[in-house]
């Protein structure tokens, strides 16, 4: 399998945090993303959005989409798992999962603030407060959730699939100058999870094409 | 079963799709979003984030997040299934969904674009255009995933979790003057699901809360 991915990006982090709990080999392939190469028709030929990661299975069939890849590697890899198998706490776990994946991050595209600042004259430096205005909202809302639960994980006691999505959340949220202590609960989640091999294993530092 | 729900609200569409495919009977409670009663005490302590829509289960538990009650009600009341059970045609149909739920859908929340007009200075009728562009953008992309499959639906014979997602999202397109004629397959699969009495029963127009 091949993993396209760009060192940077949250949700290809994800995606290497789930192959490395799962042990997982595949070869990495770097998309450029600041050199543009995610809008070369090779890559749009991989994804029509042009978005990373794309995960090509052996057949050559290739898959898009973090989250839906993060369920396809859980149903086809079990083990360890990446839900409980209990329907409540799965709800639970899907959504604390989406508040990041599908409310805070999809802010944090590039593209949506490079259009803001095209389209009403913004300047560089306030994508520093664009970031930092939605993972703070987002965040706050989080910890509420998360403090009603003592697990050593954010809803388990081993990493699920809220952690997989938390850790390159905060990993982007101090990047913007977010100040974590407002996130007690999250602020430990994220070290315990970033205590964990398979975790160092996917960090963005670790990853060939790093520039930093 | 309560259903915390607003008339117009995407989310809350998708969520009463699935209820009334699977035929559960909830009570519809609104929440009226123009009035701001989702920044009520009573909505945060549902949901902190504010959003609908909010499933109540008979034990009180509260669920949030369309996408992760769209899964729950899939595990709780099998039939008819929102999933192929097939691991890859799955990851296709989350993907496909993703893109709506993760890309277009959290760009169109009414707090992005308010955000946008208070720091950047843009016009209240602006709005649509900042609408447009994004759910364009994501449609593009979607159109050439959809043209693939010559199926009933966008890639099943019966509607699965992307029919769910995309029904709402072209009635917010239309709502936003997006001409939906450069999406024909996205178009007919639209319409194929629109004939069918769920949908026509879950559509924002039959709802209480209605006010056009």
């Amino acid at each position: 399998m091949k993993l396209f991915d760009y060192w940077r990006s949250s949700a290809s982090y994800r995606v290497r945090i789930a192959l490395a709990l799962k042990e997982v080999e595949v070869e990495h392939i770097a998309v450029n993303l600041l050199k543009g190469e995610h809008k070369d028709s090779s890559h749009i030929s991989r994804n029509p959005q042009g978005f990373v990661p794309v995960l090509e299975l052996s057949d050559g069939t290739q898959l898009t989409q973090s989250m839906a890849i993060l369920d396809y590697l859980d149903a086809v890899y079990p083990e360890p798992k990446l839900l409980s198998g209990e329907a409540l706490l799965d709800a639970k776990i899907r959504a604390a999962a989406l508040v990041i994946a599908a409310d805070i991050h999809p802010l944090q595209n590039p593209s949506v603030f490079k259009y803001v600042r095209a389209e009403y004259g913004g300047e560089t430096d306030e994508a520093k407060m664009w970031m930092q205005h939605w993972i703070t909202k987002g965040f706050k809302a989080l910890e509420v959730t998360a403090q009603a639960y003592d697990t050593e994980f954010f809803m388990t006691d081993t990493p699920s699939l809220v952690d997989i999505c938390l850790v390159p959340q905060v990993y982007n949220a101090r990047r913007y100058g977010v100040d974590m202590t407002q996130f007690p609960r999250l602020k430990t989640i994220d070290a315990r999870c970033k205590a964990l091999p398979v975790f160092i294993a996917a960090h963005p530092s670790r990853q060939a094409d790093a520039t930093v």
